[in-house]
């Protein structure tokens, strides 16, 4: 059952606590890298016998069996896909930014310019966690940034096959490549490249902990989006809402995932108890309840706050990833939220929304990173590059404030690699 | 002696090539973050009297203290430091994002909106690394995006005492506290907050291998700019540059660190030789000829490319933290430049320039990680948050598409949370 605290009446530790992080798989994944760096192909065709019962000769999935796989997808699926797609870019379109030049006297020049990553890794997981939605939301923003290729890699089925409708998801959002192998040695291949699939910039795609485990040891080697913990959900709730609405909502986050948390705030005691109940009536007709019922009994935490703005605070602390404002006037409190992923305003924007259908992102900072990172989007496919022109004109006036500058520092070298531009024995040379 | 390797004779491993990173400090980091995080104050304290051999009653430098420093640091200095930070400012102001908003029929509404982080800790080196410049690009950002607090971290000298230069820095671009402590053990204060000073949100600065590691392992808890490996750069030079001009430039960033690298790529055999000449002439008149020596000896290389078009690609591949085109027509390359931090165009313009003067940052990508990120800027000061409101009409005709995506991917629950909704039996109390 799901538990209720008083904030008057416990402590803010109790109220603020996370779930300890699982085993670490360090050891394990470090070995996988090893031998996908050292061996390539051969250590992926091992590895996927091993882990997903297969046997390959090759990795690639060639356009052929893309297509075949649109044709065979779910052809409502396909269709909602099409939508979803359209949805999801015209959001993320807002995000595309320009670079700058900034133009001074004496021809100075200077600017940042916005460079698209040349080829971007995506992970999507096998199982029954393989959404075609995350395909959608990790590629979209990539083709917006003008990425050059997308290599997909997911783990195949028993039958040595991508699902259907991954591959029709990977083909309408435009994903180049797509190769079958999962897991720490599908990111341990994209790090470092192997004969069949080639070295990326950067990994993006949510997987298991031996994904995240990967992710995080070849980051520096490549760029990663995040190394993302379980799904969050808080709902905000006045005491007008309905509580079955309530319970439906924090259900639908911890059907995702036995470390999943679902977490409500209200400033009513009677919603709390009428949503305690509902959660445990909605909880068995789940086609997932176990890993609901797991997940509700674990992380799951009903606050009684003293009022709605307190409520707030305790949110802004927590930084979900999914934030609910299930109140009357919900742009009232928009201000006050400094700290999550995503907010969902009113009593008419369930989370779920936000998952396939609505726009914006639904690969978002867990585990209370929202305080200092952000959602997925067209800026993680970017790199910045600043360049610089100086006229022989502009450097002279600059001259003694570097010079000076870099020999207060130390640093004659510095001081010397400017004044000997200046030297009269050089003077005629330099144009 | 600078080596000299020629494109068409040498395998690209030995042109690629980075030294690979010095011994792990994992260890000893991992049980100092350790300590301070158990034991606060305490524990830094006994930090600091046997890293720094200062015995410290209090952490923080009050704002008494800073002012003092600021009056007696050089004025010649304090004059520059104005004016750099105003050049720094204006370049960086271009880098501020509006939120944005997408308004729909039905009454759908959202946005991103982009939020400063609410508490940023910069470290700042002590000894010979003591660096004015690094307080401006670090702090400068960090202010225009709108951050509330700016908490300085610095080791005191064995007088106690933090040099008043980087006082005055700090007060210039406007740091809120500053603190006398260094190395893991500040980096670990800031991450896990102390009785003394605050817990931040994200940690910038550059540091030494313990500072690096500990910012790494914070890494998840607290924001981090970037795990900043040896200062790189590497010069494109045509066959008509002034070899001790260029020799001047490789020098420049030699003189860091016996780790830092310097590069030269030319298209001229007879330039190559005539820098290599140069370098052994000027080396022996820097302050710092023991670290630029090693660094020439380890680290340097001249290559002679096929032509300017090889030199490029060469470059892309290096991805180099400062990339200097001295060419005679460089705007000619720069659609061509894929990779790299910072571009310094044209004869006139060394990067000790832009360490200083120019306005753009000088905290860069190193060690190749210009392929996936970027220079420090606004945006690392910032998040961003995304926001949804549906009316119950619009999510109304979002419903089908919601709940039949979801069912598609087992979530009966998130399917539930759209429906129920919509259920005649809670029709009414949801406006």
């Amino acid at each position: 059952m799901i538990r209720i605290l008083k904030e008057a009446e416990t402590n803010r530790g109790e109220i603020f606590a996370r779930e300890d992080p699982v085993d670490s798989v360090e050891e394990p994944v470090r070995a996988i890298l090893a031998q996908v760096k050292a061996r390539g192909d051969e250590a992926l065709k091992e590895y996927t016998k091993a882990f997903d019962g297969v046997e390959l000769t090759s990795l690639e999935v060639g356009p052929g069996a893309v297509d075949e796989g649109f044709r065979s997808a779910d052809p409502l699926l396909v269709e909602i896909l099409y939508r979803a797609a359209e949805r999801i870019a015209a959001f993320h379109q807002h995000q595309v930014r320009n670079s700058f030049l900034v133009n001074e006297e004496d021809g100075i020049l200077m600017g940042q310019k916005v460079l698209p990553l040349a080829r971007v890794g995506l992970y999507v997981p096998g199982g029954t966690a393989a959404y075609p939605s995350s395909v959608l939301m990790n590629c979209i923003p990539a083709k917006l940034a003008g990425v050059k290729e997308i290599c997909m890699v997911t783990p195949p089925g028993k039958n040595g096959k991508i699902p259907p409708n991954i591959l029709a998801a990977a083909r309408i959002c435009g994903v180049d490549r797509v190769f079958r192998v999962g897991g720490a040695q599908a990111v341990a291949a994209l790090a470092y490249g192997t004969e069949s699939i080639p070295k990326v910039d950067k990994i993006v795609g949510p997987g298991n902990q031996f994904v995240a485990e990967a992710k995080k040891q070849v980051f520096g080697q490549v760029g990663i989006d995040m190394v993302a913990g379980p799904s969050e959900i808080l709902v905000i709730a006045d005491g007008k809402c309905r509580p079955e609405i309530v319970a439906a909502d924090l259900l639908s986050q911890a059907e995702h995932d036995p470390n999943a948390s679902a977490v409500l705030v209200t400033d009513s005691a009677a919603l709390a108890e009428a949503v305690q109940a509902a959660v445990e009536e909605q909880l068995p007709k789940l086609l997932r309840k176990d890993i609901a019922r797991a997940s509700i009994d674990r992380n799951g935490k009903i606050i009684v706050a003293q009022s709605l703005d307190t409520a707030v605070e305790i949110a802004n602390e927590i930084a979900p990833e999914h934030l609910e404002l299930c109140v009357e006037q919900p742009f009232d409190y928009l201000d006050k939220i400094q700290n999550a992923g995503s907010v969902f305003l009113g009593r008419n924007c369930p989370e779920a929304l936000g998952d396939y259908f609505a726009g914006p992102n639904h690969t978002l900072p867990t585990s209370g990173t929202a305080r200092f990172s952000s959602p997925l989007s067209v800026d993680d496919f970017v790199k910045k590059m600043q360049y610089t022109y100086y006229t022989k004109r502009a450097l002279e006036k600059a001259q003694m404030s570097v010079s000076n500058f870099a020999k207060k520092e130390g640093l004659t070298g510095h001081a010397r690699s400017v004044d000997i531009r200046f030297d009269p024995a050089f003077a005629e040379e330099t144009p």
